[in-house]
């Protein structure tokens, strides 16, 4: 009993939980989904949004999380779809997450009545992201082949966190040494049964794969 | 004469830096000195360390940034070196950066007096490790070919922060779209002269620049 109240309570004082949950609310109201996107700087979730996007019958915006600058949200806006840039630069040298606060202040900018799914790609870092909530339906990573298979083990709590790992730059291998069934050996050992697809942005190979999920979390019933 | 003191205050609030100098006052009583080295996760700066510290005349002990695991550890051990591991698990998701703090509670465990050089292999992440000094001489990064030409303007901090920007992996070039001109004019547009160099882990190509690098941060006169 005692124990059930000491959760209770810090449950209430997760400040970020409650307002991921207010977000949630609003996105569940205007019958979107929200997809949270996550990597390394650099592993190829702009590239892949746009192959992604590209001729995918759902109506899909993308919220732009960066710590400075526009240039995704540039490359993005010509799919010509809503597009929201978000700058965590505020403080010192810039936050390297976003939280739920940060999107909840994008919320007014969001034609949420226009769009069926919603990404909200983050900013590029592999340990923090995973640690904030934002509202989302489903959390989804991408890493590349050129990152090394170790990734898994060295930053598990991202590799937990997502329901979809999406392997990129698969036509990169000939060039590395890099072993995909290490990568998903370790994959398996901190996440059992996660789905992955193998992609590359680059060749469009994979990409079938990557539109149909994108398709999927679209027409997800809402969980009540 | 408001002003200089509001500046004391605030420099004198900030337990980083206080904590920073002391670690710097302790390198710089044992004659060390110190590289503060990071990178996106998967840049390769393990693979540097191997490659730069095999065979190089300067006693080099590495201090393992990592938020679980020792793999690098490890792979850097097999050196003969003295290597310290430094996890940052022990929040929720753990910490996406080192700080004076952390690298202060692993100095008793460190050699000083039988080395001349110290690395510290931060966390992989392009944003805070910038952000907090940790009592190192100089700060070098690694960005490798993979990650696109745009980071230094997505992550300006981190590539104003560093001495030296190591750009790795370019035997893939051949394989990329990938413009090294581009990159150096975004480099040159944040940080205006900043030294870098091109190198290549794998193949070897630019190595001997990289090693002669860390010959003269050893070799440096500390500044009193």
């Amino acid at each position: 009993m005692h124990r059930t109240k000491v959760r209770v309570v810090e449950d209430a004082l997760d400040a970020n939980n409650t307002i991921a949950q207010a977000n949630r609310d609003d996105f569940d109201r205007a019958a979107v989904k929200v997809v949270n996107f996550m990597s390394s700087p650099g592993a190829g979730k702009t590239t892949l949004l746009e192959r992604g996007i590209a001729g995918l019958d759902v109506r899909v915006g993308v919220l732009e999380g960066d710590v400075m600058g526009s240039m995704d949200a540039d490359r993005l806006a010509a799919l010509h779809i809503p597009v929201t840039q978000l700058n965590t630069a505020s403080g010192f040298g810039g936050e390297c997450h976003l939280d739920a606060n940060m999107v909840r202040s994008a919320l007014k900018s969001l034609p949420l009545d226009e769009i069926d799914l919603l990404v909200i790609e983050n900013v590029g870092n592999l340990v923090c992201p995973a640690e904030f909530r934002v509202g989302e339906d489903t959390r989804a990573m991408v890493i590349s082949v050129t990152e090394g298979e170790d990734k898994p083990l060295k930053y598990p709590l991202m590799f937990r966190a997502c329901e979809l790992v999406v392997v990129n730059k698969i036509d990169l291998l000939p060039h590395l040494d890099f072993d995909v069934d290490k990568l998903l050996y370790n994959l398996d050992a901190v996440h059992p049964g996660v789905a992955h697809m193998l992609v590359s942005a680059k060749t469009g190979e994979g990409i079938d794969d990557w539109q149909a999920w994108l398709r999927e979390q679209a027409r997800m019933e809402v969980a009540v």
